[in-house]
């Protein structure tokens, strides 16, 4: 599959996943509710959909179609886009900025913001209860629930945004950071790759462990590859300001190896990411060709 | 049953949830880190436990024990644990005083609060997914999920504050206040009776639509007996502010019907509580005991 290939299936599932989104928001019967609204502007206003991506390339390598995937897709983004809401906070990272609009505290108000992002997250177990599944994916439906709620509270996502915000002004050491960045980003992007794989029922589910070695590379390198364009990119590209790492004094990649160390390690976690494909007798293409993705991208 | 019989019930089912939930939240992995700690702070200092109390009463109504009833009683517990913890932020009601104790954000500080919260949202979802159940309740997990879910979220809880803090200020009429409580506080008062029902099977599932006028019902009259306590209560028995509604400039039951007028409201839904109940062939009277409590008590 060629570079552009991968942008047009990239965006493709953008598409479809904000299409659910919209679906499942829209579906509210206070769709015009200030807090609902507040909902989809977090929710809608881009965002490159990694986790949604995830969803359907995991799940469709092991026979299921796009349709059959919609459901977790659209319960793991609706997951992320309520942490961006509640990190951009005044009382969090404070950021006026996200992809290159008014974060939504700024757009609505804090209070707004706050109970948006907390409906959201309710949203995505909405989502997983309600949403359609194939009969092999309605079978793991409960581990589905299971698996967003580990991923996303306190032994996970949350877990490694307080252990983020603690280690502001520190110098932390590069075990720490991965520890954080496995917390913070990398359990959702796992999730997102086993909720593929749950979808696809028994067969899918049989690969988990490889699956999730593939994971935990691409979700460190993907935040490397942030750090590293938090230095080297634009705000414009970016959408939020470059260089808020060093402004928020946060401890980096970069800031721990240099330049080029990061950059090695991007390109390890890569090699290591390709070699836990390796095993998996289905055609892993899509699969290594984001894992190339993640750490060439430039916002 | 006496009222010193209904009080040891209550007592002792205080008791009960709070053993489950320190033992869910203490088996988390980080259980020494400050998020987790929050996380304690804001489910285990006080409470009434109204909700596991219905869980409990209503689950052995139907004939199921209460250790088939800890996961639903403790998982509706954990988002109303949540929804204090974000209601008390500076940005929304901003109390410092919660059960007598500092509040989270006070004990702690904001970002971790929020954190907090959102982690007790998570674990709800968790205990749902992972806690014990009888087979017959078992058969209705996914359906506890999509409850829970549609009950704490933008068509439920979350509404229902986003719609208070909207009407701040405002004179709002009886009709808009009922929609506010119907959502703010009553929609988890319904879900936790429904959980309840749903963990005994089948046999507590037939009754579903006279549990929800019952739970409607005493949901409201639960509200209404609050803000008569915000008025005829002092400090230190409520365990917050006395007259705080009034400095928030609320609207509340006793400003739009006076204080007799608010009496006579919370005895007529005692009277509808009570009658709901009356074609249910099972042993309805701890649940009638419960009614007239929630509009007797004084904290």
């Amino acid at each position: 599959m060629s570079d552009n290939c991968l942008k047009s299936t990239i965006q493709a599932y953008q598409l479809r996943n904000n299409a659910q989104l919209t679906h499942w928001i829209e579906s509210l019967e206070h769709a015009d509710h200030p807090l609902v609204l507040a909902m989809k502007h977090g929710a809608l206003l881009g965002g490159k959909r990694v986790r949604p991506f995830l969803t359907y390339v995991t799940g469709q390598m092991f026979g299921a179609n796009e349709h059959e995937l919609d459901t977790p897709a659209a319960a793991v983004e609706c997951i992320h886009a309520y942490s961006l809401i509640h990190d951009d906070l005044p009382a969090m990272d404070d950021d006026a900025l996200r992809r290159g609009q008014p974060t939504c505290h700024v757009a609505f108000d804090e209070a707004t913001a706050i109970l948006a992002g907390d409906a959201l997250q309710t949203l995505a177990f909405t989502i997983l209860a309600d949403g359609d599944l194939s009969p092999a994916g309605n079978a793991y439906r409960i581990h589905m629930v299971r698996e967003l709620a580990s991923a996303s509270g306190a032994q996970g996502m949350c877990l490694g945004q307080a252990m983020d915000l603690a280690a502001e002004g520190q110098h932390v050491d590069l075990q720490t950071l991965e520890t954080i960045h496995r917390n913070k980003t990398g359990a959702l992007i796992r999730c997102a790759v086993r909720l593929g794989a749950f979808a696809a029922g028994e067969k899918g589910v049989e690969w988990l462990p490889q699956l999730d070695k593939f994971a935990n590379a691409i979700g460190l390198a993907f935040q490397v590859q942030d750090d590293i364009l938090d230095i080297i990119s634009d705000t414009e590209t970016l959408g939020k300001p470059q260089g808020s790492d060093i402004a928020a004094d946060k401890s980096t990649y970069p800031a721990l190896l240099g330049l080029e160390g990061a950059k090695e390690k991007a390109e390890l976690l890569y090699k290591e990411a390709l070699h836990a494909l390796d095993t998996i007798p289905y055609n892993t293409e899509q699969l290594e060709q984001f894992a190339r993705y993640i750490i060439e991208r430039n916002n």
